[in-house]
């Protein structure tokens, strides 16, 4: 049988050890030395964000004080899990990829209502796989957009709604919609006050690829059986850190400023994160959106070109040591590696010894999983390092909400530190709007037809 | 209902459209007028692959002739699929992505075998997952290893055959297990004849990261009900295109030469591939394998120190263009991109118009989500040409078996060029041999000790 642990849950939830991005193994590690320069650089870029959140602009810092969302989310599901089996989330992008992240990692087995994700493509042949599968009695919407003009989600609802009301009737469709969305204006918020749906808010002055623990994120999550507010306490640990800790100490900051310094000293434009474990999986898919979406920018804040951003890599230990780590050995030195180390499983096997006289299995024999999956992280670190790749290593004690939800705004902190530090806006995206205005012509969108 | 289209799978099965690769928008694609002076290059490169194939050196290029090993995956499959429901895959890197690709990309629905992965990580919690669910009477076990010494799907492999043994008896249990691995030598081998395994054979002259296409991939593929043979179809289609083809019609050849041009004349060393479509959501994992371990490599042929090698990053349409495709469009100028575009889904739906009054919406009425994909595709190539960023596309009938076994020898072939075009050995992985070293010392394996 699993051996099963259940800790208390202790701070700190994670934990940065940067001492391979600076182990001065050939040029392409940052010398320890520099590190108090850039621990003092740090500090008025810390101070920047402090500053930005106190003065109300950056809405995701103060996610901790939104209560109100929380409980909504918290009823909401409460009564959606009563009536319904399944939940199918129609979002895209940061309506798609923080919950599923979050069913990934935290999903309690045999708790909670199924989840299905849809809308992250416009796919007739996924669409088909879901349709086979429904059962409309038992089926409640998800449907996520702050506008309601996104055509992914939005051609998903109407098809979906279609075949809703073809099953329950049009008067019964209603109560089986949720529609996350704003609290005022757009499309979607139209739709859903002229049929009567349920509604939950996407807060005005947090985007996209920073709501995950807003009602985005968390009422999937929710429904799915996680508790969803212990990721806040995460969360707010995280915030709360940052705010306090001294420089060198101070995880988010530390790893944007290590990111920064390599971009600019030693042109590495990479950033490779590699969780060990299979419930992280999809943490990659997360971060990749908001480091690429937040920091690759043509323009910095004086309207200058620089064209900057990192280019993330979503990668997962161990699978990918026989996949991408001989790149990571021997290619280009043009990345940095952050691998995400989680101490503890819920649950380990020892592995017996059914052939002692075998020597490539009996070596095995008493060890256990967890600590294979530990050794092979440590060693392919070491070997990195020895080939003078600089890599850090996130600790999270285990896979719990307060863990999760603290590694996801350590990673928001750094985005917005290191877009402080490149000098760029993190927080737009004008660089899709050339290819929504030419889809639009291609579909015969009224006012895109000269575009 | 959905509109499914039966049409007869006419040739070619994979087509390649550079023209954007080279549209002279900016200074960061190639200039037109070079495309000439590649050709030429490229011609000496095509002739020494061929020579090396029809010398023997080269096996993966020899996969259609292996028509035994094709009646043995079949005959194995169709024995295995009448005596059990489930199959659990055991196998990491190519004996595992490749695999994955395949089911998801073209498993029917409702036919075949249930198939489950693991392996892919010694991760406890997925493990205690997999158990939850497994019902050992109905269980086969499928697993691959060309030397058996390999430590993730070796310990998963003694742990599950401790509890199917547990369930079915240590006599019995040998029926429930396929082992793939070399025919003649290593730890799996002697295992295997020492139980009494079926078992299947990993060519000796084929990489793991070349080999979905033998039984290492195949077995899974037929056991989940796929026509493995029309892989091979469309795998021998690419070849002799690839030996016959004008070089300028030459997908895998050009695609190449295109990629290396990139990387050698503007440093271009990421290659973004974004399939559109669910259900080549893992073909970009397969991909990463074959085109970052075969040319991330420290040392040129002639032991000089090169440290080349692209970084592939695997993307998804339309998803990606919620996450990625601001970057690929804003930020440095450092990529390439390969788009995969599906032309017709095997089903499709017209979207109803709920709100003829809601311009939001209406506007997409009468379209089809897969004229929307297709939309996205072409919308997204064009704003990436005007930001004068290098985009090709790969074009595919539909996801038939043959057009996916096309798509593999496409990439397959065009890594052995750029292999040649780097002058690196393509086929061995030494920089994950530290790696293991430094691991085997932690777990204390004899004859590690003091490394």
């Amino acid at each position: 049988m699993p051996k099963t642990t259940k800790k208390a849950e202790v701070k700190p939830f994670v934990r940065f050890d940067y001492s391979r991005m600076t182990a001065e193994r050939g040029n392409m590690m940052m010398p320890k030395a520099d590190l108090i320069d850039l621990a003092r650089r740090l500090e008025p870029v810390r101070a920047a964000v402090i500053k930005q959140w106190r003065s109300g602009q950056l809405g995701f810092m103060a996610i901790p004080e939104r209560t109100a969302d929380l409980k909504a989310v918290e009823a909401m599901a409460k009564t959606v899990g009563r009536e319904f089996k399944t939940l199918v989330v129609i979002g895209i992008g940061g309506s798609d990829l923080g919950a599923r992240m979050l069913v990934k990692a935290l999903k309690p087995a045999g708790k909670g209502m199924e989840i299905r994700f849809i809308g992250a493509n416009t796919d007739p042949d996924e669409m088909a796989a879901l349709l086979r599968d429904l059962d409309w009695r038992k089926t409640a919407i998800n449907v996520i957009s702050k506008s309601g003009d996104t055509i992914e989600p939005m051609s998903a609802f109407v098809l979906l709604r279609d075949r809703l009301v073809k099953a329950v009737g049009v008067n019964r469709h209603a109560r089986h919609v949720i529609a996350t969305t704003d609290t005022e204006k757009g499309t979607l918020r139209k739709i859903a006050d002229r049929e009567g749906y349920r509604t939950l808010p996407v807060p005005a002055d947090i985007g996209g690829r920073f709501s995950v623990l807003t009602p985005v994120g968390l009422f999937p999550a929710a429904c799915a059986g996680i508790p969803v507010r212990r990721l806040v306490v995460g969360c707010r640990a995280v915030r709360d850190e940052f705010a306090a800790a001294k420089t060198m100490d101070n995880g988010p900051l530390m790893f944007a400023g290590l990111q920064h310094d390599g971009y600019v000293r030693r042109s590495q434009h990479i950033t490779v994160l590699m969780p060990y474990g299979e419930r992280l999986r999809e943490f990659g898919s997360w971060f990749r959106q908001l480091w690429a979406e937040s920091l690759g920018k043509r323009l910095d804040r004086h309207g200058k070109v620089v064209n900057h951003g990192f280019t993330p890599v979503a990668a997962l230990g161990a699978t990918d040591q026989h996949s991408q780590v001989q790149l990571y050995n021997e290619g280009p030195f043009d990345k940095t590696l952050t691998f995400i180390e989680v101490e503890s499983p819920d649950a380990d096997f020892r592995l017996p010894n059914p052939y002692p006289d075998i020597e490539g299995t009996a070596y095995m024999a008493g060890h256990r999983l967890g600590e294979i999956l530990h050794a092979e992280r440590a060693a392919t670190s070491l070997a990195l390092t020895e080939n003078g790749r600089p890599n850090g290593t996130v600790f999270v004690p285990r896979v719990s909400p307060e863990a999760v939800g603290a590694l996801v705004n350590f990673f928001q902190i750094a985005t917005a530190v290191a877009g402080e530090l490149l000098d760029v806006n993190a927080y737009d995206q004008p660089g899709v709007e050339a290819g929504k205005k030419h889809m639009y012509k291609l579909l015969g969108r009224k006012g895109f037809e000269k575009f």
